[in-house]
């Protein structure tokens, strides 16, 4: 992808625009759509205001889009109009958007979708043969040949099976089938699906779905919608983030009195929190599944993206088989893979999967009925999805390209990991857990009692408005703690590791030199 | 796209998987996954249960790929194994799925997505140079110039100004605002996430919300969804489905007794029934809207498709400009086209886009953020959206295949139209309106009392006993219309007119020989 590179270089100004593009004028373009004053004019009353709008929906919050994104926007807006300030672009480190910050596409990935997209280029001499051999194979299971027709609602079949046989590789051998892998627009909706179905009963009996805290807020936004409610169970920060079983047990105790708990979400590698749960952490929430009669949800999106020499990444489907039938047959289980993480980093496919062990037959018939509403998965995402399962192995022409491609990825993001790690830990009045896997840093931040007043006169969180001052003085945006979740009286940011490793080290300095600089003010 | 159809051919054995491809080996799946048995095991019992789920979705239904289509799922397999029936292929006539029955992408719009999807490209000298030009106008505006970044919640922002600059050309100059376009994953997202905001309220001041009799079953199944009320207002079959306003006038006076009605959804061109609304209708509907003060959604997807002489397609939002500042500023609008029908047939791209008017500049604070939560539409399917409302102009390169391949297939589709009002209206037992756009016969059937009373033995709407006989006896697949509603006593069933010609003809022959023998038995 060197053409994409320079086409990069080539396709904006960094002067005006910054090296990641008119992304962001169109970021800034949302902000003040939201944020522009409309001339009044006289007006009957609108239908749709915030008081009469769905509650539910109006009490959805999603921080990594949140207010800081739209003051950064607005903030972009401003460099474009020429307004002077401290820094001459906004660095998004907010989102999990590595193509954004500059990573290539992996190359026969794009070769194939291009070769899917215009088969004329089927002759092309320019296209590896294993590149159109794989295009041809997922064409020949589109109807009509063409990306451009509807797919089954669950997904495209011939996909499914390079998932389930992924599936199988990953676990060592444990089978997958292909009828339980459910093709999805990104892991967001196969996760928003599943609980969608899962939600029911009012009263004392709405349906207590866990989360982690700190979590992703999706977890939270798509409980709000459901109106269902949402069962806290923290990370134990003392201890690298682990996901603690009293913890989850205290959790579900305190619930029990107010709601039905019918639903477990894990998150691991975890966001924000970057943690690797070792295997037997898994059999004990595992366990803890079968116990309380839990429906599992393991969000593993950020399962190629573990870091530190001593942690592996074990899924929950594999380590729920090797646990024996008691359990393989019986505990319920959704688990989640996507386009958008990893070393590919196609976000914008929108590509993901999930598949579901102990489905009840009828549950699985509802569930295609539901998914078959939206008729199907965007079918590109879906072609996406197989390359990432499929992968050229050795022997094939693109092999070598594609390893390479795939370890520079990994292998930068795992020094930026450590990079990250070792700077903040240098920063008094910084903690940060070793970022094991995933692609964020999520460090605590002690902040003065003077800087918390502050914050209260703004009617701010404390740390809302620790990130509203980095941005405003530095133009980097990071998404509070607080649009996460986290323990009372704590405060932290999460910041991505996606920046290229230079841009990055000047990143983290701007952040200690801002964070000693905050300290100082409201010492 | 010669080489496609080309392609197609080679890509699979006519005897083995017809014309269509692998796509109903793929359905057929699906319907197996639903179906077949498991063996059964001694197990706890299921959390998620059709007892225990949530049930607003277990209320869904979803005619178009429903109980139908998974029995053509399995006739299909039977038909693989060998298993000996009337006819060698299923056809599916159930979807409007354009491409899955053979018609080619159109050229430009698939260089454009193949140069965005690998820009390696861009070097090649086989591409045109506005496909050239307009990709690199896309990627500029991409993060990272990427497809593969995620765009901003609300789309792509020079995409939403391409849409922006089609409104007000296609509307004769009333102008658009980019800032009232959302880019969405297909139409069915855009009215899904309307609908999903303006729902609220329990008891009798739960949302009512008024769709057309018969109407496409997106809407009962996000309203049953929704926990909200459908209101059904039927359209008037004598007299070519027109929308009739006293018959709204009565279904919102019934109404206003159990529910609070808030919205108002209008399909035109109709699907299933396929009429084009005049502009005086429109004029009429608006009025009622203001005077109800019901929100309007205007599903405008088939606006390209046109075909009886005497009618031309009237946006919603024209009509609404051309009525003065009384309805232009104060009623509220949302509007949704897609890259799904027209002459594109690109379904398996997501694309789509909405236009909001009179939105509360709060309400679209809200509606960005309950986007943000799913992040962002394919932005390949945003891609193609661009495409559809930026075709080239006459003195591009590509104007003139472009203008070529559209009038072909649209000119196609008027004949068939035509084709197939004509020949069922020779049937006896069987009356079609004229079909004046979209891309469905929706024919009445007159059933004798014999074969209802069959129909009630098997319990079973009398239309769907007639589909599944024609299915089973003919391989064609069409939806009964008790999936879109209609009026109690009447029957229909909603056929695509998308086969090419020659095959469309032959399933014409193979209904009406069905119907004469479906009389005869039933006499």
């Amino acid at each position: 992808m060197q053409r994409a590179a320079a086409f990069v270089r080539r396709g904006c100004s960094p002067r005006t625009t910054g090296p990641w593009g008119r992304s962001r004028s169109s970021a800034a373009a949302e902000a003040s759509a939201v944020l522009k004053e409309r001339p009044e004019r006289s007006r009957r009353e609108r239908i749709l205001t915030l008081e009469s709008m769905n509650p539910q929906v109006k009490a959805v919050e999603y921080a990594v889009r949140g207010p800081i994104v739209l003051k950064a926007g607005e903030i972009e807006l401003e460099l474009q109009r020429g307004i002077k300030k401290p820094f001459t672009e906004v660095i998004r480190a907010n989102i999990g958007d590595a193509q954004a910050m500059g990573q290539p596409p992996i190359t026969f990935l794009r070769q194939v979708m291009a070769l899917c997209t215009y088969p004329n280029l089927l002759d092309s001499p320019s296209f590896p043969e294993d590149a159109k051999k794989r295009a041809q194979r997922i064409l020949q299971a589109c109807g009509g040949n063409s990306l451009g027709s509807y797919s089954a609602s669950q997904g495209v079949n011939c996909i499914r099976e390079d998932v389930a046989a992924y599936i199988t590789r990953r676990d060592g051998g444990v089978p997958a089938d292909p009828d339980n892998i459910y093709l999805t627009t990104g892991a967001s909706d196969g996760i928003s699906t599943i609980l969608k179905i899962l939600v029911s009963g009012g009263g004392k009996s709405r349906t207590g779905v866990m989360i982690p805290i700190p979590q992703y807020p999706l977890y939270s936004a798509v409980i709000s919608e459901l109106d269902a409610i949402q069962v806290n169970y923290y990370l134990d920060e003392e201890n690298c983030w682990a996901l603690n079983v009293e913890e989850l047990r205290r959790a579900v105790r305190e619930a029990k009195g107010h709601c039905n708990p019918k639903a477990l979400c894990v998150i691991n590698p975890g966001n924000p929190t970057g943690q690797v749960q070792s295997r037997k952490c898994i059999e004990d929430v595992i366990h803890f599944a079968w116990e309380e009669k839990l429906f599992l949800l393991a969000d593993e999106v950020y399962q190629d993206n573990v870091y530190s020499p001593d942690c592996s990444f074990h899924s929950f489907k594999k380590v729920l088989y090797e646990m024996g039938p008691e359990y393989s047959s019986n505990v319920e289980l959704a688990s989640f893979h996507s386009t958008s993480k990893g070393y590919m980093g196609e976000c914008g496919y929108r590509g993901g999967y999930m598949e579901v062990i102990n489905l009840h037959p009828e549950i699985k018939g509802q569930l295609v009925k539901l998914l078959s509403v939206r008729l199907c998965p965007p079918v590109s995402g879906q072609a996406a999805m197989d390359i990432v399962v499929n992968p050229p192995v050795p022997g094939e022409e693109s092999f070598e390209q594609f390893s390479r491609e795939k370890e520079s990825v990994l292998g930068n993001l795992a020094k930026k990991a450590k990079l990250t790690e070792d700077l903040f830990n240098q920063v008094p009045g910084i903690h940060c857990n070793p970022l094991q896997g995933a692609m964020y840093a999520f460090p605590r931040i002690f902040l003065p009692a003077k800087a918390v007043e502050a914050a209260q006169a703004h009617e701010m969180a404390p740390d809302m408005f620790y990130c509203m001052k980095l941005l405003e003085e530095t133009g980097i945006c990071v998404v509070p703690g607080s649009g996460f979740g986290q323990r009372e009286g704590t405060y932290h940011f999460r910041m991505t590791i996606l920046p290229p490793v230079e841009k990055l080290k000047t990143v983290l300095q701007k952040v200690k030199d801002f964070h000693v600089k905050f300290l100082e003010r409201f010492a």
